[in-house]
């Protein structure tokens, strides 16, 4: 077992710090493994003490009978440090240390968290500032959170993982009101050794687990989290993530939380949706997606029924799923000639979605027919039921006919409940039909059902240290930095490097056509600004460009450049931007955007993280606004879409290949023309370290 | 008393169809009329019957001993018309039909409906296909609806108007669950005679309503509704709307629940934004913020300060307040040395926001001075508390402090509550500290606390039966076009009507420089895309460039045109939109716009109904994201933004004057010039009736 699997699942326990007063906060732990049925040995450590709830207590670490599984540490700062030495040498497998005062308090606490992890050696811990962990599964708590009070926790299959112990406490006891049951729940805290990644990578092996919800403010070891999530992508398990610090209030506020590292939120994002990891938009996502996940069914296609007993909430609902992207069709003939016999009404009144039966929601026969009906028909991947008021007073009656419905068919089968219901909530997630008391909870999690496609695994690409060799530090010019995209396959401008007005004229003429004439220089940021661009110049009328080019760099106070750049005028296509920057917490990042004002006016760019797949790349593509302007927008001719892929693919190659020494890289404007025609990146930049 | 007034606050009720079996449907009003306290005369009608409740019962309408101010008609549609007839013919002010199978459920259904109100003659009815109506002020309950069954309506300050009576269950259910008291419910149903407006506007003068929640399908008369709305900003009453149909499958099941006529739900939210109108966009919101704002306070600024005992929820709620707009700065040195202080803590420790006060939280005094301290500072707001766990076994302390707290200063207080804790919550409300479940909720909220401003009353501009007098139906052509949006100032190209190649030459010499040439027609609506556009020309080129646009036509098979249109070329600038139509349901609507591509392709546009303020015009300007190309975007000039704000507002009086017969009008692209230059119209539509 590892030391992991030991503190999920320890045979025994030290509790040091355990006092007999079960009242005090210290008191409870003991009392927690006793309440849930723990049944290995508890081992309660305090010199002060010699029983604690029957057991015998011990004076101190070294004196325990044997070496613990786990432990968990109720001392304070002052004495954990001592308590985490004794018990790694003790031969402690894994051990908690709930206290607080360590890295999120000051540079005191950081230097005391540097050494409890020092005393801690090869046994790992979780913590400090945890509330600890809960496994329902095994009914083992080796935690002392006041949540753990609630009456009834049921055991299910869903599993958290909680860099905050308070949200782990509100999602115990928001789930117990729904009926929604857990199998473990660990709190993370500091994450001095073991961090939400390594939690995840054990829950995903986790026989008892089906789903996984994780609540993070930022990620330590982004490699390790991919492998979890590529992991748990294979084994069918969803893993479910609300991430705070979308907003520049909630990211500085998390840092000073756990020391949660920055990282920008659209990175995360980009990461998620590369490995397959569903994001929770809303609080209550984090446990609505999951509960629904965890019934095991999924949506073929993106169209549902309604079926509604009140108007209004049907309305409301349909309304919901609309907005966030889900179909809501009109019954095919069939059912609708089927529903209208059923209901004997006229088809032009039922041929509606969603499906208003008023009269049949008082009906048991009818409602079951309708709901057999919605789930038979090719039209609809999932159906949801409206529960109104008329079921307040016998919910058995419509739970029990959803729950017959459900066994005829493997399309998901949600509730929304309409009035303030808590107990029909919980009776219909108990019989395994999720259950909703939001019109928006419903609509995330119809989308989250949509049977999850395996991403596809993107190839590494190596470092090759001859990418980059003898270019220099800092920026590199225009020339130079599309010389390097181009070596990788991205189509540049026809161009010539010229070293004076002459030369920028000979190239000219080689070049034919109208030109467009640019100051090289690796010391000027926006060339343009500086009267450094010139677009469309006859042969002949580069000499006196060069010259006026020339005077108005020295009237600015810039330094000379390193010449000029004459390339081809390209015309017509559309503008994109294809971009390479680090996230300093994720790492290497492509971006793909609008060309112009358009991707920092309109913010129509999208991200992924480095290496990239082919079906990245074409996804990129797809999720920009401008992906209309590609498919040949107004009469226009629809773009090179696979040669703007391809480019895409190259530069990544070329990013990947250059490794560490490439900071940033951009091509903007690259230029995708019309189909067939491929594209070409028309200027360029490339930072090195 | 008016006959709505009678119907909120009746003397006397009538309940037509009433059964002796408390346990049936008709059964109920009797009973809740009774156990609600209702003080004035009940009148059941049955034929059957001799007493019901204990109250004589009347065989039919005739037999009643007086006119009931209210009926409420428990009959099914086959005989509720007859008793609507007797009832009006009796003297009753006001009749509520329940029943459904009206014009909700086909055609013969809107014949009946039709009837109906034919029936009623003068008398005002509410519904059909109704729930009726709930007067908690004073106990009188008009409504069979088993949401009534909840034991404890506690009576409060918002009033609720729905157009579907189970979402007004809903909302039942849901506040008494929360403590949310509510003054008046009503349910207007298929709205024959009665309408949301007429509600809204009575309830508005209500004195014991303070807010007014509605659910909205559609509006029947927007210019009702538009005078209760500027009634109720007048009296200081806030109205919150939440209206379905902001997507498509949402407005189709509107349509067919309660026949809400269409209307485009981007025009709703521009009549909400002039009218001081607050649209919850979820359905919690629907409830939160009438909530937050009953409790009277209102936010001076956007500033709020966060104070919790529990990290991550501080966390959570801090990015959500950000995500929504508000800032949640630290606190200032005065506040810092404050707390820090009271606390006994370091003051780098404790200058953050979220104030995390872990330990304070568990000592009273320290937690009643951090919510003082916050209270006081300059710098905030507003100040939201978040409940953790720690609370949840001696609520009455943490509500007894804030309680207090709040009594020191005019600031909202809010209480966030991260575990499951509905007692908590209900404590908090009856103490008229607002409290929400999700950080969701807490930053819609603290947005509509903002103290509203009440919106500039826009002139209404007279129908000028000169402006299209003389003027063709159809398409104007744009010389035409753009004379009529001139002769109320909009600055337009310099230009001139030719009737030939050589006239066009003659006004390309006059107008001097490079030109514009366009084939003028009122047929044509695409002139570019038949090669009818060429910019740039000499005036030597002109008469060449005239014979090949019209071979071109003639190619294209297009009708011959009435001319040629010379204009003079506009260079720079940022080009706009600026639109006119009419939305079917809400009237003549203005847009303004992105340029380009960008209005349809990134939906830069806003909107506003006519007519509007100067105030209205300056605020669409700034909610465009092209509004950073105005201001001056990397190193451009400044654009002439009062300019562009005027020929907003000339477009609008054209639009006003022209009246009934114009359908629509463009200006595309609007040339808005460096400040100082003024804008440009340089092509224009005008479509009239």
């Amino acid at each position: 077992m590892s030391a992991i699997g030991a503190l999920l699942r320890p045979r025994s326990v030290a509790v040091i710090g355990a006092s007999a007063d079960a009242g005090k906060m210290t008191g409870r732990p003991v009392g927690y493994l006793q309440k849930y049925g723990f049944s290995g040995a508890i081992w309660p450590v305090n010199p002060r003490v010699e029983m604690i709830a029957g057991l015998p207590c011990y004076r101190d670490v070294a004196s325990l009978p044997g070496a613990p599984d786990a432990a968990i540490v109720l001392l304070g700062p002052d004495r954990a440090e001592a308590a985490v030495r004794d018990l790694a040498a003790k031969g402690c497998q894994a051990a908690i240390v709930l206290a607080s005062g360590y890295g999120e308090a000051n540079e005191d606490g950081a230097r005391r968290q540097e050494a409890l992890k020092e005393a801690a050696g090869a046994m790992r811990l979780l913590g400090p500032n945890t509330i600890g962990l809960v496994n329902l599964t095994d009914g083992i708590m080796l935690s002392a959170t006041g949540a753990l009070e609630v009456a009834d926790l049921p055991a299910g299959r869903i599993s958290v993982v909680s860099q905050s112990g308070g949200i782990l406490g509100s999602l115990l006891s928001r789930a117990a009101d729904r009926g929604i049951g857990f199998a473990k729940l660990v709190s993370t805290g500091n994450e001095a050794d073991l961090d939400s990644s390594d939690l995840i990578a054990e829950l995903v092996e986790d026989e008892a687990t089906d789903v996984i919800a994780v609540y993070m403010e930022g990620l330590r070891r982004p490699e390790a989290f991919k492998r979890a999530a590529r992991r748990a992508a294979e084994l069918g398990k969803p893993i479910v993530v609300y991430k705070v610090g979308r907003s520049e209030s909630g990211a500085r506020a998390a840092t000073s939380h756990t020391g949660a590292l920055a990282g920008a939120d659209r990175v995360y994002d980009a990461l998620f949706r590369q490995f397959g990891v569903i994001r929770a938009e809303t609080f209550n996502d984090l446990l609505d997606i999951p509960a629904a996940l965890v019934a095991g069914r999924r949506m073929h296609g993106n169209r549902v029924a309604i079926l509604t007993s009140t108007g209004g909430a049907g309305t409301l609902l349909a309304d919901n799923c609309g907005l966030a992207g889900i179909e809501v069709p009109a019954p095919d003939a069939v059912t609708t000639d089927r529903l209208a016999t059923l209901l004997n009404e006229d088809p032009s009144a039922i041929g509606r979605n969603p499906v208003d039966v008023t009269l049949a929601g008082l009906r048991t026969d009818l409602f079951r027919g309708s709901i057999a009906a919605l789930l038979d028909s090719p039209g609809y991947d999932a159906v949801v039921v409206v529960i109104g008021s008329s079921a307040l007073a016998t919910p058995d009656i419509v739970a029990g006919a959803i729950e017959e419905c459900q066994a005829l068919s493997d399309k998901p089968v949600l509730a929304y409940v309409s009035p303030h219901a808590p107990h029909i909530v919980r009776l219909l997630n108990g019989k395994s039909i999720p259950a909703f008391a939001t019109p928006e909870s419903c609509a995330s999690v119809l989308r989250a059902l949509r049977r999850a496609v395996l991403p596809e695994v993107a190839a590494p690409v190596e470092f090759d240290p001859a990418v980059l060799a003898g270019l220099p530090s800092g920026n590199l010019n225009e020339a130079e930095s599309k010389a390097l995209f181009a070596r990788f396959g991205v189509p540049v401008t026809r161009e010539h490097v010229a070293g004076d007005a002459n030369a920028a004229e000979a190239a000219a003429r080689q070049l034919g056509g109208e030109v467009v004439l640019k100051i090289l220089s690796r010391d000027i940021a926006h060339k343009s600004d500086l009267g450094g661009v010139k677009v469309g110049l006859s042969a002949e009328q580069v000499p006196q460009a060069c010259a006026t080019m020339l005077e108005r760099l020295k009237a600015s106070g810039a330094p000379a450049p390193e010449g000029f750049l004459v390339q081809e005028r390209i015309r017509g296509g559309v503008e994109m931007i294809l971009g390479f920057h680090r996230d300093p917490q994720l790492g290497p990042v492509i971006l793909l955007g609008s060309g112009g004002v358009a991707a920092e006016l309109f913010q129509d760019t999208t991200l992924r993280l480095l290496p990239i797949a082919r079906t990245d790349a074409e996804a990129m593509v797809g999720e920009l606004k401008a992906a209309r302007l590609l498919r040949g927008y107004r009469g226009a001719p629809a773009a090179d879409v696979p040669a703007l892929v391809d480019a895409i693919m190259s530069f990544a190659a070329m990013a990947g290949a250059a490794g560490e020494r490439l900071l940033e890289a951009e091509i903007n404007p690259l230029f995708v023309l019309p189909d067939g025609h491929g594209v070409r990146a028309a200027d360029g930049l490339a930072v090195l370290r």
